[in-house]
């Protein structure tokens, strides 16, 4: 296919796509729960702090809150669900270590050596909402290769506000037709492919726990559908 | 030394520090010259074109200029220094490859071994005047195994402006004494370290070829100096 000739950058959505949010927070939750003395579900904990993701940025995107780096939404989200769960007693250092948790997330097993071979060929960069600082340590801490950190922070706008694509294409001084978003949301490609980003659609099934219905298959006609990353690097010809 | 402790980013300055770009230009254009068969002083060139790099800065720095990337002011140096060399008849398409040899410059050979030992222990990112994409395509080209990519484009700043620095440490989220800059011009350590950076000097005695009478020693009591990148990697605990 005549795009592939053109294909410059391989940017990847991070919180899903990349790694496993829910079943490494619900880790350090149980562990700080042992360690506490409080009873919680680890998993339904993760769940319940994740749903209060999308509308903290949506405070953001609508102007409701100026530019706010995820770490402090985060941390907004989770005074919010230590109430909801009655969590009491954490220290403020407790708190603060909790909150970057989401720096410390697991990738799915077949992610780094993947990115390894689609660095080989193209520059490899993350397209997240995660900000830089949340988006290095986790590189550093789950050995994740990027050729370079991109994103909500840099654009000064959050996904899927098309600024966030496009500023992070413009930074690279690639048009947006030489970038690949590769994500595993169905709302996340669409909207890259709206700005002319081509589409790797790659499925996290259990992303939400076993329970998910969402975001099971492609619900548009994106560039690439692949398994896993394993057959996505493959399908790029890494 | 206690500030060892907190110690997280090393950053870097890139041209001179981490890559030797007068050979790497050099060779560039005396290659151009010759397929194109007019007659330049490759290392003449590469000084001359270089010399117009402060200037331009300044340009910005005062206001004079909005935030220009530093690509676009190599390519207004470059019609200037083609200009001053008498050299015509370069297409279009040979002026941008030209101007895209600063994407292609080659690192000291103690820089890549040393990075990837330092990589293992700290942060490590650029801390450059260059504009992202040419510092990620250098990086590609040199084997530079950077974390993260900082700076002047994303600070909006040129350095010596205490905001290049200031920015840089604020998007690791991490205290000016948190982080390091690692250079080999004692104008930009000064600078940085009047903002809180920990600072180490490198002497690169060679940057600007034999007859080099600058920055051949440290002039400040900065916290490293050391004898070349193994030597600071060996400083540095790594």
């Amino acid at each position: 296919m005549s795009w592939r000739n053109e294909l410059k950058a391989v940017t990847f959505d991070v919180f899903g796509t990349v790694v496993d949010w829910r079943s490494s927070i619900a880790r350090e939750v149980d562990l700080l729960a042992e360690t506490k003395g409080f009873l919680v579900d680890g998993a339904e904990f993760a769940s319940a702090w994740r749903a209060l993701y999308q509308p903290a940025m949506s405070r953001v995107r609508s102007g409701g809150l100026p530019f706010t780096p995820l770490d402090m939404l985060h941390r907004m989200n989770l005074d919010e669900v230590l109430g909801q769960f009655g969590i009491e007693g954490l220290s403020e250092p407790e708190k603060q270590h909790l909150n970057r948790a989401w720096h410390r997330l697991d990738p799915w097993p077949d992610v780094v050596r993947s990115l390894t071979r689609i660095k080989s060929r193209f520059i490899i960069g993350t397209l997240s909402n995660g900000n830089v600082s949340l988006i290095v340590n986790m590189a550093k801490h789950a050995g994740l290769p990027w050729d370079v950190v991109l994103g909500a922070e840099i654009a000064g706008h959050y996904k899927p506000q098309p600024e966030a694509y496009l500023k992070s294409a413009a930074v690279l001084d690639l048009k947006p037709a030489q970038c690949m978003l590769v994500a595993a949301h169905n709302s996340d490609l669409q909207a890259a492919g709206e700005c002319g980003f081509k589409t790797a659609f790659v499925p996290r099934p259990l992303e939400y726990g076993p329970d998910q219905t969402t975001d099971q298959s492609p619900e548009s006609d994106f560039d690439i559908v692949a398994e896993d990353f394993v057959d996505l690097a493959a399908r790029l010809g890494c």
